[in-house]
C-alpha cells in the first residue's frame, strides 16, 4: 500500500525535535526566533518545476541539492547567513526510491549550511518543488542590487558557462568529453554562501548569476541607475568551453543561466581585500570590468573595441 | 507581444516602496525587520495546483483571495499576527485578464489583513500557486497542536460542511438551491485571524480546519497524546446541508475539507471568556465536545450513543 501524505511527512521529513527553530515541523506554523542581534531576516523563494527547471530524469539526488542550492544562492547574493527553510512538494505519486535519493541531496547541503528544514506542504500533481530560505543579516552589510556606485569594480567568482554547456549539448543531442564537467555545474551548484558573508562591508551590490551574467547584472544596474563595462577577456570562461566559437563561448559565458556565481561591485580600495577573500576561500575572483555613469552594458575585446552581446538573461516568458 | 517575466512583475506584483518590509519585492532577497517585542515569527507555507485545490474555472479572483486565505488561517491557528508573505506563481502563459483578477482578489485580502508581499517567483509551468506567510507571536502564547489536556473543552468557529457541500455537488453535477452559499465558503474563505488573536492566553491547542474536523482533530490528539469525544448534536452544522440525510450531514460537516474555521482545545474556566469573545467578534463559538486521557476520537448522538465517523479527513496520496 502507497505512504499516505502523513506517514510521508513522518518518513521523510521529520527529522526530530527542531535545533534553530523554536518549533518545528507538524504544527500550523513553524517557530522561528528572532534573527541574531543588529540583524534582519532575509527572505527568498523559489519555484522549480520538472521537465522546465530540471531534466525529467535527472537524478533525484541532485535536484534536492539543487532545489536547496538555488535559494541559499540568493541568501549569498544578499550576504545573509542561513538559518532555515520552507519546502512545498508536489508529487504525481509517491515513488519512495525518488523520495530517498530527493531527501538525501536535499539534507546533506541542508546541514553542510546548517540550513534547517522547519515546515512544508505536501500534495499530488506535477513535479513541483516550492522552497522558502531564511537568512540572517545586519542591514546595513545586506548586498543590495541598488547600491552599486560609478567607478566600482565588477567582480564574478569561480567561472561561467559550463552549465549553459550542458544545457546546450543536451539540447543537440551531443555528448561531449567535457559533458561530466559541465553536468555537475548543471546539477550540483555550490552557493557563494562563505563568498557572501565575507563580502559584508567590502563589496556594494551584489547578485547571484541565475539567468546568465548579461542579464542579472541588468538588474543591478536598473536598480542602481549606472551603466558597465566589461572586459571579454577578463571573463573566466570555464576550460569545459575551450575550443568551441568565440561567439558561443560569448552567448553560453553571458547568457547562459545556472552558474550561480556571484557577480559584485565593490569600490577600488577593497581590491586587495577581496583578493584576500579569493586565497582564503580557495575560489577565483575575477575583476571583469567597472561600473560607469549613465546607462547600459558595453563589452570590449581585448584592444577595447565594442563587441556584440548576443545574451540577453533568460526571461521564463519571452 | 506577451509580457515578459521582469514586465510581469512590475505590472503587477511591485506595489512600490515596501511598508512592513526593509526591503521588498525585486532584490535575491527581502528584507524583513525582526519580529515586534517578546515576539517571534511564525511562518507557514501552501501549494495550491490548478484542477486539484481549485476548479479550473474558479474565477481568477476567488483563486488569489483563497491562495492567501489558507495560510492566513495558519497564523490564524498560531494566534500570529499576519505581517508579510512572499509568493511564487507558475503559469502556463501570460493571461493579463487572468493576472489582474488574481492580484485584484490577492491584494484586497493582503491589504484587509496587513499582511504585505515581499518577494516572489515566476516561471511557466502548469498553474502552480505557492505562499508562504510570516506572522508575529509571543511564544508563549502560539497556540500549538500538542497543548491540548485532558477535560479541556473543545471549540469550533463558524459553521461546517458548506465548502464540502460544494464540492459534492460539483462532482455530482447537480446544482442545488443553497448552491451560492455553499461556493462563498468554498471560493472566499475567511480566515479567523481575529480570533486566534483573542485567543492568545485563553486557548490551549488549535488548529484550523482545512482536511476535515475529523482528521484535523486528530492531529492535535496525535501531537497532544491525547483522546476527544465530540456530541454530534453541538457540531455547527452549516444551513445550507438542511435536509440532508444524516449519514451525508456527518459526512461532510466532519471529514469535508476546506472550512478554514478553527478548532481549539480551551480550559472550561475560560468559557465565559470564549463567549465575550465571540460576542464581540460576532462569530458563533460552539463548545462540541471535549479532550479526555487515552486516545481516539468518539462520537455521541444526543442521547450519547456511539455513532460512526465515517470522515478521516482529506489525505493527498491516499
Amino acid at each position: 500500500m502507497p505512504l499516505g501524505e502523513f506517514e510521508l511527512i513522518a518518513r521523510f521529513f521529520d527529522r526530530g525535535p527542531a535545533r534553530e527553530a523554536l518549533l518545528g515541523v507538524g504544527d500550523d506554523c513553524a517557530l522561528l526566533a528572532p534573527p541574531d542581534a543588529h540583524c534582519v531576516t532575509a527572505v527568498s523563494t523559489d519555484l522549480l518545476i520538472g521537465g522546465r527547471h530540471f531534466f525529467p530524469d535527472a537524478d533525484p539526488e541532485s535536484v534536492g541539492h539543487k532545489s536547496l542550492a538555488v535559494n541559499l544562492s540568493d541568501l549569498a547574493a544578499m550576504g545573509a547567513r542561513p538559518r532555515a527553510f520552507t519546502l512545498a512538494l508536489a508529487l504525481p505519486e509517491v515513488d519512495e526510491a525518488w523520495l530517498g535519493g530527493f531527501c538525501t541531496g536535499l539534507f546533506a547541503i541542508a546541514d553542510r549550511y546548517g540550513c534547517e528544514l522547519v515546515g512544508g506542504d505536501t500534495t499530488r500533481g506535477p513535479l513541483t518543488i516550492c522552497i522558502t530560505v531564511f537568512g540572517d543579516v545586519p542591514p546595513e552589510a545586506a548586498l543590495r542590487r541598488d547600491a552599486a556606485q560609478p567607478d566600482d569594480d565588477l567582480w564574478v567568482s569561480g567561472t561561467l558557462g559550463a552549465a549553459a554547456l550542458a544545457v546546450h549539448d543536451r539540447n543537440e543531442g551531443r555528448p561531449r568529453g567535457a559533458g561530466d564537467r559541465a553536468r555537475m555545474r548543471l546539477d550540483r551548484p555550490e552557493p557563494r554562501v562563505a563568498l557572501g558573508l565575507s563580502l559584508r562591508h567590502v563589496a556594494r551590490a551584489a547578485i547571484d548569476l541565475s539567468d546568465g551574467l548579461a542579464g542579472d547584472l541588468g538588474h543591478i544596474l536598473d536598480r542602481s541607475r549606472v551603466g558597465a563595462e566589461i572586459d571579454w577577456p577578463a571573463v573566466p570562461v570555464d576550460a569545459s568551453l575551450d575550443g568551441l566559437l568565440d561567439a558561443l563561448r560569448r552567448r553560453l559565458a553571458l547568457g547562459g543561466g545556472d552558474d550561480y556565481e556571484l557577480l559584485f561591485s565593490a569600490a577600488s580600495e577593497n581590491r586587495s581585500a577581496i583578493e584576500a577573500i579569493g586565497r582564503r576561500l580557495d575560489l577565483p575572483l575575477a575583476r571583469i570590468g567597472r561600473i560607469v555613469a549613465g546607462e547600459g552594458l558595453r563589452l570590449r575585446d581585448a584592444r577595447g573595441r565594442p563587441l556584440l552581446i548576443e545574451a540577453h538573461g533568460f526571461d521564463h516568458f519571452a
